[in-house]
């Protein structure tokens, strides 16, 4: 189990010595000059699990030549990675063979979210997922938990002994999954309501409403997840959008009067800022643009798309120049196949590649930083090394494995050319080893 | 660097002890009862780097008490992994950014490839990918080397200090690459007869006759490599064919009496048994037909595909039961990208998803072990735990990562249902440190 970094975390100054990397612009639409910030030897100064100050060492060491420093020499630090749409009850069930999506939620997802009623073992679970991603540097995530309210709460209560900022909220699901996974819509309103009451703003949680997607809520239970979100404007949304060639007909069937899936979001006010549609691959143009009108997010997930042969998100579709969508980056564990945000990062590219386009490291790295920050409207706390965002970042060795080594036989180089090259490999190679350490709110995480 | 297995191998008796898991059939075309053999307490006996024995460990006890064993409990034992497409002056290049496979060949492989002129260098770059290899269970691989002698002579070199069985062959290229890496044809065939009587049927060594692939090869120089395919026909072929659609339609130009890209090779008399064919990925019916007549094999390279952006390749259409065609898999290092057959069988699940097929776990792992066997006409040497066959296997940990054992709660499952849910979990999840041990002609290899 990881520790409690709010216990280390300190009103006395600290600092971090390095090389850092961070985005101040989006390599999407801006010059890599304009959006990529490199310091091969930097200085970040803490305090009280913020950033305090921030620059290269040699401006910065004569003020802070007394504060204690952490110094590591050969690796790289990066805003810690955030991912915007995880299921954490599906942990144990990753790699699950042999199906699409909605024959692979009926045999295997719904009998394993039934379990998470048991309040111990959602428990044990949530420590678990939590654990797992700081090994893997993320430090932030969008999550689902299952349709009981225990789930949710021992979720919110282990993230915040974590220290993490993390986002979730009471899934909900009235119609077409098993007897014993279902809330009345009334219900579950209720339990939203309290949640959010208990849970939005306090230390760094924020709270999101969340049906699993249309086809298992009823129309009185959109309704209802609608009006909270107009009551709640600051409380996200966050389900799942166009995932499967098969989930899209059926909604089309259960939702006659609407003229696409989107739409049946937007009849009840869900499509707006801070809400966030997983997949969106079976979408047309018009979609794109109205989720790019309404200031909505997509959660890419390539490691999912490929393991359940979805589809391949046409990022370059979202990153229109006329009618941009915020994206970021998401594993979709389990549907995903890895916690880790690089390998899902070389999945994102494989997802470009195979549609005749490509994603440019730094494009990479941003979709899981800053991109995924600005995703979340968090870009005031999270994504990168401003001065006063909170200091959740991660340490990362480019040389964490023998090939690794033989690739990147300088760790650390200079350029930003040079860096380019080491970051691609960084992403294709790498995993939870190239993670040397991750500090949520200005404290070192222990590594299992 | 790895010990010299050879060195350590013994004439006495000895046995390893634990869970077994082979093939004694295709599982693409039999049933899981014909083709899966496992035994959940076995016993392996080795003698002179062969298998003297093998069966239930109760059965055996008796005869073999006195023998020293190695006892593998809660690790599952299978036999060394066979990579049929892989290009060792690839491995420091390995995630290389940005291009399609004509750009990426210019920009990166040929530049990289001309540095193995040096005899020093190209033994550096052969010693640790052969070790490389074996970290990631890989005991047999058919290899591609350079144009250059030197790199041909110290892979065979250091697969002999490590006593691997391997397969190499000077790679021809004589137009439409940069001038110092080009040979010309006659030059080219003496120096391959020469290597075939230094090599073929050297200890482990067998040699393969490799054009690199039609666009680089004049009609000459295919002419002269069919002509030794003749003379020698258990040596091997080995080239490229219909990766990427550019190069379908530059080998279309070039050679425009041919009816389609198989047809050149055809022409030639290269297409035969012994015959591997890397990616096979833009092919009509009719050339699968005729590969299957012929008795030659596909290499399927399905992390490289997905780099590279080459396409999705029809294995269903491969394993067509009225003309099946043998396959293997392989890594295809560096456009591939992962030495680690595990990870490359779960990319082949992800190629197979994105076409609405499906790949069971029997299925991956017998694609890298008989299946790639005899996809080499090596069956009778290599591929399972049959008697006689030699011993070259590997110890499998279920739960090499903190998630591995989340996931695999029993590492070692009695049942043929659980083994084949925690296979397809170590190949989803797995990595070289899945890897416990690796042994080659019954010695054990050191973990680097």
């Amino acid at each position: 189990m990881g520790i409690v970094p709010a216990e280390l975390s300190s009103t006395e100054l600290s600092a971090i010595r390095g090389a850092f990397l961070d985005f101040v612009g989006d390599p999407f639409f801006q010059s890599v000059a304009e959006s990529v910030r490199y310091l091969p030897d930097g200085l970040l100064v803490l305090k009280d699990g913020t950033i305090a100050d921030f620059g290269p060492y040699d401006q910065l060491q004569a003020k802070y030549g007394k504060v204690k420093t952490t110094h590591y020499p050969d690796k790289l630090i990066l805003p810690g990675f955030i991912d915007i749409h995880i299921h954490y009850p599906q942990t144990e069930m990753i790699a699950s063979y042999g199906a699409q999506l909605m024959e692979w939620l009926e045999t295997y997802t719904f009998p394993t979210e039934a379990k998470f009623k048991d309040t111990v073992y959602a428990r044990h679970i949530a420590e678990f997922f939590l654990d797992e991603l700081l090994r893997n540097g993320t430090t932030t995530a969008l999550v689902l938990p299952t349709t009981f309210p225990q789930s949710v709460e021992v979720l919110f209560e282990e993230a915040q002994r974590r220290n993490m900022r993390l986002i979730a909220g009471q899934v909900l699901m009235s119609r077409n999954a098993p007897e014993d996974l279902l809330t009345p819509a009334q219900t579950a309103y209720s339990q939203m309501r309290e949640q959010i009451q208990k849970w939005h703003g306090k230390g760094r949680s924020l709270y999101a409403i969340t049906p699993r997607f249309a086809v298992t809520c009823t129309e009185e239970e959109l309704q209802l997840a609608g009006s909270l979100a107009a009551e709640f404007p600051e409380v996200y949304v966050h389900t799942h959008l166009a995932e499967n060639k098969k989930e899209v007909a059926l909604t089309a069937e259960l939702f006659p009067d609407r003229s696409d899936y989107l739409n049946v979001y937007e009849h009840y006010g869900l499509v707006r800022d801070r809400a966030v549609f997983a997949h969106c691959i079976q979408l047309d143009e018009s979609a794109f643009e109205r989720l790019s009108q309404a200031g909505a997010t997509i959660a890419f997930c390539p490691t999912s798309n490929l393991f359940l042969g979805s589809g391949l998100f046409p990022l370059h579709q979202a990153k229109h120049t006329e009618h941009p969508i915020k994206v970021g980056l998401a594993t979709d564990v389990g549907g995903g196949t890895s916690f880790s945000q690089l390998q899902t990062m070389a999945a994102a590219y494989q997802v470009m590649q195979l549609q005749g386009k490509s994603l440019s490291p730094f494009q990479a790295f941003y979709l899981a930083t800053l991109g995924a920050a600005q995703s979340l409207s968090l870009e005031d706390k999270l994504g990168n090394f401003a001065i006063a965002k909170e200091a959740d970042f991660i340490v990362l060795d480019a040389q964490a494995t023998p090939l690794m080594q033989l690739r990147n036989p300088v760790p650390v180089p200079q350029s930003i050319e040079a860096i380019a090259t080491t970051l691609f490999a960084i992403m294709l190679l790498g995993d939870d080893r190239a993670i040397t350490a991750t500090y949520v709110g200005g404290a070192l995480t222990t590594k299992l």
